[in-house]
């Protein structure tokens, strides 16, 4: 931990810090000067979409937590730090139940199944982790129809939606109907561009008023509203339900949180249950979570911040252009002049404990922006570029 | 930790303790005067499989494991402490693979949904867990049909078994067969009582040649083959699969393997994913698993020493009486004639930090022995006893 | 066609006759001095529970069906003699609607399946032909779980299936409710004995105040109504769902009809469809019940009378005991004294076209009173049996 | 019937037209004058498969049958003139094992989930019946995810196909297979086109080398080889399953065949009975199957030869033109001059029993050919044309 270092953080006025840092970091001493050839503290990553700790990390931040709060077991999923969790959620989402389960893929498919009832469509997105990442789930054990929208896009309009409604209608005989729509927001299959707030509140009303039930898979959905500004609160209510990972971000190892109306939710524990998903304990993953919540909007933003600063300073140097996607969060291209040695300035970086992804072929590759960029000063980072430039 | 219980564990020859003594109890000083007036060290329960521990110990066993082995993650369940307890099951088995799963109801019912193939029917003990307490996802889930045999029994013999079975195809005109057989061993609604080993031969010498997969619930294996003397392996022998818990006695927080043929098992992945039950990283429990099977049957033969010489000393104490189940394993019952306030006990072995259950009304309660019985000496519990008399 | 019967119809009062005699018997002439030599006319059957036509006498009645009545086509179910057929059994039931299906099998199914609704169980009959005769379809199509009650016997009483769902309560941990109740009346594997009207009374209020569906399989209601007096629409009134089978006695080849409250109906269309039963035309069927239906009744009642004076005195004759069984409808043992050839006595019926059931190893067997008795007078009949005696 | 008729039936050398006239024909009497003025016979229809009786004349159809062949009933399926049907039907498209079922979709549907077995998708084209007409049957009850290709086409090429599931693969992490692809031959919502023999083979080779089942949805088979002039026993060849259905052409009131191979067939029975379909009787739409399918192809052939004069003749008319579709069978545009009052030549039809579809507001319509264009000689309707032009 270095003086810049400090001193950034002073003035962002968080007082969050120690809960970020794993506990590598905390060991760290020495000095800028020495840091440059011999780099101390927890690596800089520029990809995913927060810090996921190795065991030896996990532990240490999980004693530390234990011994500030006090981690209270729960028992197949009741009481303790899981019913902490749980209602924290209902807090930050303004549902009024959340629950735990083991996997978003359980989240999600619980999710459609109850709010699609006894109808047989659900709509989703061609990219969405419930059409392309769940295995065909919905169709083979939950006996639904995913009809999808918006083939190799990131969403699908409202209007898209209404015409694909009606579509459906026209071309069969048998009439079946939509029971629920899922939408993923951000998306990960586009590199997490997000779904803008407008078409999600015309789709929201669309729903609402043609009786369909409304999922959010908000895996990332801090992610989203970390670029977007519009708050996890405001997102989850268009929707009827939203699932927020445990693991993209918030540093457990495992889990997921559903959170939804009381009448939707009151069915899930059974559903968990008979699926397999009831487990003894998962406090390991809840006391994480919660431990790791604390701040993360704050450090978000900061990290956001730096890496502002840090962009703006690269796309100054020759041959370097950083820039965000259109309709992106946290992932930005970085486009390297092909006189540069892409394979260099990465292992270049990696010297200094910042790794990023292998350039292409083009000499392209992706920045992603998340709490990891706080471990270092933004000039630290900046002179590790300028370095292996 | 005094004298005695170290002579004690000399004498056994294990140098494996460390392991299963909480850290609470490293911290533990003083000697054998001091322990009766405020004992230190972990708590003793004569009740429950295992030890079973709370968030600080959980820690701080983990971080030993990984001080002293270096826990490796997994990611979705492939790879790190994952893979080695898988390939610790298939040693421990003898089955050809081994694959972790989130949950025993999970493990139980993609067993027997996968060696039933297209057959509609499952034999199953009245009082087993995959009837009774894993709501009815045999049926709703996985379109079983679920035939109980032998009501409030432990088990079912071979030939009540055959009867059952020849019974269905005289009581059906549309033919529907037995795809599988499932054995939970022991009984955990039978008190722990065992399975005659004899009888699971014969059932699986009749599954055998007539085609019928057979499965066996072993969530508390490990104490069926610690009272029975069969091995494990012997037991897993006998079966296509076999369920085994990680928190019962292995302290994880969750967890269960199923171990069985490839054939068998390659489905398996698919099936959990389906489910909802494949999840980010389960490292902390198969790291935990992977610690406390170290030695543990070494350590569960001692437990068992050492409540024959605690059991064989109450014996002799007037109006105390403790006896063995019939077939039974781990649980014993205690009963104390009506002049001695049980209640009064109770208490007193509490303040010596001996738990044991609230006898009932006619004085009677059952003692459950574990591996918490070597948290003290056997003459400290015994006369923790005749204190408390 | 003698005088004697002509008689005995006219003084019955019927102009119904004609509509159940199969074609052949229109052509008979002869008297009866003819027919005790050589009989024409169709034979009577001591056994099922109808008439059920051979080809060539099925469509000869469809065509006198469609010369006075004019048969309309169906087309899947839709307008013609199905919604004829629907229409009179909303009238017979006074259910709000009636929906035609191609079999019992899916009649139950289905409606056990919308009655239980999110619920995992279903209370049976074990001697039902829910639990007995369709193949494991409620666990492996449905998703349900059928709980048999009242093994081997006709009826499970109100209080026991009060203790039957208390028990399952008391005996499992995660609570899966009781949907839907299902009760066979008449028994078909008890030959045809029926449920105690004031036990459907007490369990149909059972039910209603725990909110538990009520599903009647009275594929042959008919048969019930006529012996115990108790109507149709009154057996209807206790359940929510009724299904009366099309060819167990009113002639069809094949159908069932299901009929219960409209909100429950609605769902079977489609239902229907999804599972393959949706069929291009069932007017063949639907035509033939219609036609059977009209005087079915008054006809059974005939029948009743006939068998009464029959049986009275065939219980005059040495050696012979006919009697009805315990709570039983139109099944009676018939009881020949061991010097009675039973083999000679039934092959001589035989030549009287007059068909029984062979005598089992004790010179017992039995006889089903149905329509058929009315193809030939009491007299000749009874002088038959002398005969054959 | 008139000399033309009768002149033109010699000559074609059948003997089996009987089969193909209905009751009402069989009354006709009077010379080619008085059929201009008041038509006798039958009803020429140009739409439709083939010919669809009225109560009236079904009966009597049968009955004819019945006078000369006999016809024996089955019970639940078995035995009678549903073995026979059956039987015929293996003959006919060299499989080893037929089963009648209810309909289409259920001999589609249990086609497609035994094939796939394990696997979880299903490739279909987007305008078949599978997909499009089947309620979502696939994914609710089956389980199964139809993948559609070839979006508002007749078929997709085995290019197609085979990129289609390459792009599957590339598209999803958790890998999911197809085990079946399923075609519709002729393709009813596209008019009755074909898929070219060429794709069928080529398709079938990679499925046979890729180990995925293949269906053949051939409801309307006999049509599309009727056209094409592969038999269908050539058609059924390249597939393991193929589904033909009784009531399009072969006059049956309901009713369907599914052939395929043993192993795949023999799971049928029970599969039919678990999802409600085993009927008590069905040999009433199996001796119409059975009656009418002799004689078919060569009446089809004569009805071709019969519909090319036609279409000849009228094509040779001012403001006419007759076409067929490309890859078409048995459905032709009529394009109409605008001069031309389509209304009035489509009433002035119908007085000569001649019907046709309404021509649409381009003065355009289909004309279908099938069997009952051999009720009138062909100059008879060629003159019914002009006249009405």
């Amino acid at each position: 931990m270095n003086l810049d270092r400090r001193k950034f953080l002073k003035t962002s006025g968080t007082a969050l810090l120690p809960a970020m840092i794993p506990v590598s970091s905390v060991l760290a001493t020495g000095t800028r000067q020495h840091l440059s050839n011999a780099p101390t503290g927890p690596t800089v990553k520029f990809f995913g979409a927060g810090e996921s700790y190795e065991p030896q990390e996990y532990l240490a931040e999980l004693q530390k937590y234990q011994a500030a709060k006090g981690i209270e077991r729960d028992r197949y999923g009741t009481g303790g730090v899981i019913e902490a969790l749980e209602k924290r959620f209902t807090e930050i989402t303004g549902k009024e139940k959340a629950v735990f389960m083991p996997s978003g893929t359980m989240a999600n498919q619980l999710a459609i199944a109850v709010l699609s009832g006894e109808e047989t469509k659900v709509i989703v997105q061609e990219t969405s982790h419930v059409f392309r990442d769940e295995s065909d789930a919905a169709q083979t054990v939950f006996g639904k129809r995913l009809v999808p929208l918006a083939k190799d896009a990131t969403y699908f309009t409202a209007q898209q939606l209404q015409e694909g409604i009606e579509s459906l209608k026209q071309g069969e005989v048998f009439k079946t109907s939509v029971g629920a729509v899922s939408i993923e927001n951000p998306v990960r299959r586009a590199d997490e561009r997000v779904v803008p707030i407008e078409e999600i509140k015309k789709i929201s009303a669309y729903c609402r008023s043609n009786n369909i039930g409304l999922h959010l898979d908000g895996a990332r959905l801090f992610i989203a509203s970390g670029w977007t500004g519009v708050s996890v609160k405001e997102y989850a209510s268009y929707f009827d339900t939203v699932y927020i990972s445990l693991y993209k971000y918030f540093g457990a190892a495992a889990g997921a949180i559903l959170c939804g109306p009381r009448e939707v939710m009151d069915k899930m524990t059974h559903l968990v249950k008979v699926h397999g998903g009831s487990m003894y304990g998962n406090w390991l993953n809840a006391a994480m979570a919660l431990h790791r919540m604390e701040g993360f909007e704050t450090r978000l933003q900061q990290a956001i911040q730096a890496s502002k600063s840090i962009f703006a300073t690269l796309n100054k140097l020759p041959g370097v252009k950083v820039s965000p996607l259109d309709g992106g969060t946290n992932i930005y291209t970085l486009e390297l002049d092909k006189k540069i040695d892409g394979n260099r300035l990465q292992a270049s970086l990696r010297e200094a404990k910042i790794l990023m992804p292998r350039p292409d072929g083009n000499n392209h590759t992706m920045l992603t922006v998340n709490e990891t960029l706080l471990y270092q000063p933004v000039d630290y980072i900046v002179n590790a570029f300028k370095k292996g430039l």
